[in-house]
């Protein structure tokens, strides 16, 4: 079950004035808590403005009740057709997944579903700026993979080729986040390479 | 309530086969159905990548029935933080909100909300390409209003200004969009002319 965090609150108000060296990644945040957090300081700084989409959700049954809300007493969740994460970043669209695992020394395909793929593929069409970020939690290391690296991943292990990209795969292909305060998780410095790597083109 | 509808779902199936003329707008469509299937339309022929969001629900209760899949039974609907659509066209973030309205001689300016403003505020300090698609329904007429007229309209609004916009205004300021089979829509035609006249101003 997803619980879309009401936007703008501060997740890690108490663990940030905790006593102690703070590490990083010492938090206890699940990936998507630092994700939300990092794009909220984006926001309030005008840096970015990236959300996490709502889980998409199938109604069935709703009741009206007098002088009250609207209570939706059925519904189901649905499979999201997209990435969770999109939005604008200095003229550029940037359009990502997050994940992440418990495994040491490889990341499971099966993290990802294909019309996750198949829309970042889409997107980089579009000359969005596309990526993965993949957090390994004992590791306590996050990496964005670009996009067509996942891709062409994905593509191979389709024709019998690895089901898991191994962490040194990963170590190559990848940009790996550095700590940090504010905020978090700071990964439009890595996307900021990616931009750079790839050009300008825009049509 | 928003029911969200199966991404590519073919709504008018029915209605663009059915005998006589089909007259644009004749269709008895939602703008948000309209645009949901142009979106389809753009998607399939790799035009553009653009989706409505899900509508963001709070759940407070659900159910894991055996051998089933997990229930909702309480939760309600919460208000976006952002537009209701976004993506990318041919490397510009697109982010815009669709109203309508049955009033005729000018569109209320509370069919919107604040936040909403605040975001399209946000998305072009980013340089996105941002607008309001506005239907009168009885009119059958669309358009294509751009963010900063909006917003302008809407500061001057708190100011004790007009808290409606006069339908002469909006044809001064926006560009319609003409009717069209494939898509529905042809919002992305205006959103050129957008982008043609913002100029390059990529970060």
């Amino acid at each position: 079950m997803t619980i879309n965090y009401p936007q703008g609150t501060n997740l890690t108000a108490n663990s940030i004035t905790k006593k102690g060296p703070t590490i990083f990644g010492d938090r206890g945040m699940t990936l998507e808590q630092e994700i939300n957090e990092s794009n909220a300081y984006y926001r309030s700084h005008k840096v970015a403005v990236i959300y996490k989409k709502p889980t998409p959700i199938q109604i069935v049954k709703v009741d009206y009740p007098k002088r009250s809300r609207a209570v939706i007493k059925e519904a189901y969740f649905r499979q999201a057709s997209t990435t969770d994460y999109n939005g604008v970043y200095q003229g550029h669209y940037i359009d990502f997944e997050a994940k992440e695992t418990r495994h040491k020394r490889s990341f499971p395909l099966s993290n990802f579903h294909e019309h996750q793929i198949q829309h970042l593929d889409s997107c980089l069409q579009q000359a969005g700026i596309c990526f993965a970020i993949i957090k390994f939690v004992t590791l306590q290391r996050y990496f964005v993979l670009p996009a067509q690296v996942l891709i062409d991943f994905w593509q191979s292990a389709i024709k019998g080729g690895k089901k898991s990209i191994p962490l040194a795969f990963i170590e190559k292909k990848s940009l790996e986040i550095k700590a940090g305060y504010n905020p978090i998780l700071p990964y439009l410095d890595i996307c900021r390479q990616l931009i750079n790597q790839t050009g300008e083109n825009h049509g």
